[in-house]
């Protein structure tokens, strides 16, 4: 008995299992099949099949933004296609996701057959073609240059921290691949010393000229760049760290040194003051979008800043490239080390955990109340997910418990997202549990992803605000239109239908009372899944997001 | 009080109902929202919000089946890309859909913002190039060539029968726009005179020399260049009808001249000798892809063969072009009207009204029963859609009672397209049943659709095959690996979670003679949502899935 001879298939789980990749997303297609058996067959690798394609881009996500990296696997045409806005929500978010497209065998396309998944043409690189602006890295593979070009592009993916694509037809998956004579080549640092050294000059001058230790703003890429560890050294020796809520705890939001989320004119004005007023502003990875910045309403102190971009470094007007941003960070660390300690130091300016504002428990929900409790009743090691509407503005002006991963999706902003990502941020972070805060209109989007976490019993809890249609619409425009009304559904019969054999609780509630008891039983019973359907008046938001849509509908109207 | 000024938008809803669509289907989003009121206040249109943006595209694209075009309005980035799929799809199936995509204000862009629903890098050009190559016009609008504009793209629909695209900025939906001066241009006939005589002459020669009357196969392009009339007058004269798969119902199935599915060497044997020995063989706007040619066995004697294409005819080996297609079936069915009636020359070939096979109706159902049963509970009128798994090649078979429409999609096959599809269907064919074949698998896809097929009451039949998995793919490969398996669902428990305040009938049978009584109960309120769960073997498919199966996993292996 002989070993079956390795193949470009074996080669690929064997590179994504390297990059740390414990399981493939997807769904499957018959040009995926076989490719499919050599994902179960890895010792390293599951597979983790999902009720369709949109939604498994969802859950790689998800995944990829606990674990640093995540695979999906689809078939050609209809599976790549259904699957791009999530790849391109990938792109735009900066999550580095590989997303592999099985295609028709190479003689069908050499003979431009006209096959199912194609478009009739006989023509087969459309849609390679249409992931142009939203991968990092592409590559049609051959049997020839199978093993250099996954390789090329599982080192984009990994470096760039962006999406990349493989089409992969059925019989090139089965070609031989010989073993790579070593792992992947490690990540280059593209700092240059010299232009790291001004940097260092630059910044030590701006920060002992200035009236006292900087403040920090935590931005997205920090996490993505792999340097919170660097961003923690530096925020012990600041007076405060605030983040943008695309950031939201990148760091422990329980220290004492996190002010709160910075969002130019939308912001707590004592976090605005803060970062606006700072001695020194050191911002890390910040990147400004429309919903995150008040409408780019953020008045940065440009002259006292210090802005750490992927690759680049500004210390007031003058720029320093190519520098790595954990390099950066480290040196501004080590700048701000010898600084002496501020113990005292933190800014006192700190967002409270919430009191709950109404104390009539027995009144009608309302979104304070919502998510002040909610809010109150996370547990320290949570993974949250808050969809892009009420939701996700509800949630983000609230400090997190220590060990809490918070996720949204303010730039890509596509509604639904939350309840994949949910799956692949369980399978991301096993032990922990996934708190799922949607919409009702979101939910509606990608529900079907429920039954995949029920079939895998993972803990979660899930709060749908049941508020009768799309209310982050209704807030910008059309409160009473037909076009912000959606299906009602029985929220809390839904697990048992979507979830045949596998136990869930259920429950609605229309008070804060019973929205308590509800999180309360929920808490007790961690490792169960746990619906709350918690029905809110269809035009009730929460404070932050009504500035937002207020600047949306500015945003949107014909004259400026 | 005067008038509000007539928009762009005006414009383009105005042109929309004159091209006969009553609706637009689609997402709202904040970019679209002021869009969306001059859908709800036109007199034609009806707004038709759907669960997700690829339903609201499945569901575009069932309804352009029935009412030959249909409108699809989505925001910008999450909503265009979540529906690219079904574009593709209404593009490879020649279906007639106009996607409007509301994006960011011409300022915003100008100004190269970091807003919400871009990728993040100032650009807004992205998502347009991503359908260049399944869309047959496209336009970027502005106020100064809206208007233009958009008619060119809404002509190319129309006249192509193939998608097109309309990139609208909230702004410039609500610039002025005159009154049109009149109607769209009336669709041009390419015809070219020369090459249609001598088209004539050569199909009267070969006509004239043949043992008998010509057999007619009838494919798809007929539907779409709306020739069936002609077809039928053809086919009057004709020794037989075939169709593909793929134009199924395109001619009443129970006239006797109707013989049944020609699909290569997966065809029913007395269908192949009709078609593949006809005297002469008229082709009328067939397209052979795998899955409906037996993977491509077809054998038509090209020597005897009339094909007309499009916008060409060949005559054995003889091109004619430009020649339309209905011009062309014109001509032939003048042709064939200068026989003899051939009253008795119907080739005495019919495919049965299915005789149930096993007469045994307490065992565990079989697939073959239940396509039998289904088939024969059929009524006249019914619009029948059949995912493209085991329901496709179940009831592409069967007979269909007189006045059936029957929807799939063999060609981009993707599946869980019917369950939208059924909505867009059903509304555009006010007053029919939609009977809605759907694997659990496919089902699971896209099952948030039944909701809005609840909210609007509509009369429908669904059957779901639930057989635990895509048994399809089982069938081609890997029949008891994991990745064929899904999620369990409670189907029967199903409408009651989505539908909340809707009436459903739901049953659960496992023999035929549940499954006759099932049915029987939802013809009895064809009114009423009914859904029937299915119960059969996961390993279990029709006869001509298996032939097609064995013909895909050999297509997708890696030596030929």
């Amino acid at each position: 008995m002989t070993a079956a001879p390795r193949t470009v298939a074996d080669h690929l789980m064997d590179r994504l299992a390297e990059l740390g990749a414990d399981r493939v997303f997807g769904v499957p297609g018959d040009y995926t099949l076989s490719l499919l058996d050599h994902v179960v067959a890895h010792p390293g690798l599951t597979w983790t099949g999902c009720s369709n394609e949109l939604n498994a881009g969802y859950a790689a996500d998800g995944y990829a933004r606990l674990c640093g990296i995540a695979a999906l696997c689809t078939t050609f045409g209809v599976g790549e296609l259904s699957a791009i806005n999530a790849l391109a929500g990938s792109y735009a978010e900066h999550v580095p996701v590989v997303q592999i497209v099985g295609s028709p065998a190479t003689r069908t396309q050499a003979a431009h057959r006209i096959v199912h998944h194609s478009l009739g043409d006989g023509v087969f690189d459309q849609f390679l073609h249409m992931h142009t602006d939203i991968t990092v890295a592409r590559a049609s593979l051959t049997a020839e240059n199978a093993a250099a070009e996954i390789d090329r592009v599982l080192v984009a993916v990994r470096d760039h921290k962006l999406p990349g694509y493989l089409l992969l037809p059925a019989d090139v998956a089965e070609a031989a691949c010989p073993a790579p004579t070593g792992p992947l080549p490690a990540p280059v640092d593209p700092t240059d010393p010299v232009a790291l050294a001004a940097f260092r000059e630059a910044a030590a001058a701006l920060l002992a000229g200035a009236d006292g230790p900087p403040v920090v703003l935590g931005g997205l890429l920090t996490h993505r760049f792999g340097a919170t560890a660097e961003l923690a050294r530096l925020v012990r020796r600041s007076a405060g760290l605030a983040t943008t809520m695309w950031a939201k705890s990148l760091l422990d939001e329980a220290d004492p040194r996190f002010t709160g989320i910075y969002a130019g004119a939308a912001s707590d004005p004592q976090v605005r003051r803060l970062v606006e007023d700072a001695p020194v502003l050191i911002t890390a990875g910040v990147q400004f979008t429309d919903l995150t910045s008040g409408f780019f309403s953020q008045q940065l102190p440009r002259e006292r800043t210090v802005e750490v971009a992927a690759a680049a470094v500004s210390v007031g007007d003058r720029l320093f490239q190519p520098i790595a941003l954990p390099t950066a960070l480290r040196v501004l660390a080590d700048l701000a080390q010898d600084r002496p300690v501020t113990d005292g130091g933190a800014a006192d300016v700190t967002v409270d955990t919430p009191a709950v504002r109404d104390r009539n428990g027995s009144t009608a929900l309302t979104q304070q109340q919502l998510w002040d409790t909610v809010a109150a009743h996370l547990r320290p090691g949570d993974v949250v997910l808050a969809d892009q509407g009420t939701s996700f503005y509800g949630m983000a002006t609230h400090r997190l418990p220590t060990g809490v991963t918070f996720l949204g999706q303010p730039l890509w902003a596509s509604i639904g997202w939350t309840v994949p990502a949910l799956l692949g941020a369980c399978l991301g972070a096993p032990g922990r549990r996934g708190v799922l805060l949607v919409g009702d209109g979101a939910a509606q989007m990608t529900v079907q992803e429920l039954a995949t976490v029920l079939r895998l019993e993972l803990p979660v809890l899930v709060v749908v605000v049941d508020n009768d249609g799309y209310t982050v619409e209704r807030a910008i425009h059309g409160p009473a239109e037909p076009y912000n009304d959606i299906a009602r559904y029985d929220w809390a019969a839904l697990p048992a239908a979507l979830g045949l054999g596998h136990d869930a609780d259920a429950a609605v509630v229309r008070t804060e009372t019973e929205l308590t008891a509800a999180l309360g039983a929920a808490a007790a019973h961690p490792a169960r899944f746990s619906l709350v359907q918690a029905v809110v008046d269809r035009l009730d938001v929460p404070p932050l997001l009504t500035t937002i849509a207020q600047q949306a509908a500015r945003a949107n109207a014909r004259s400026s």
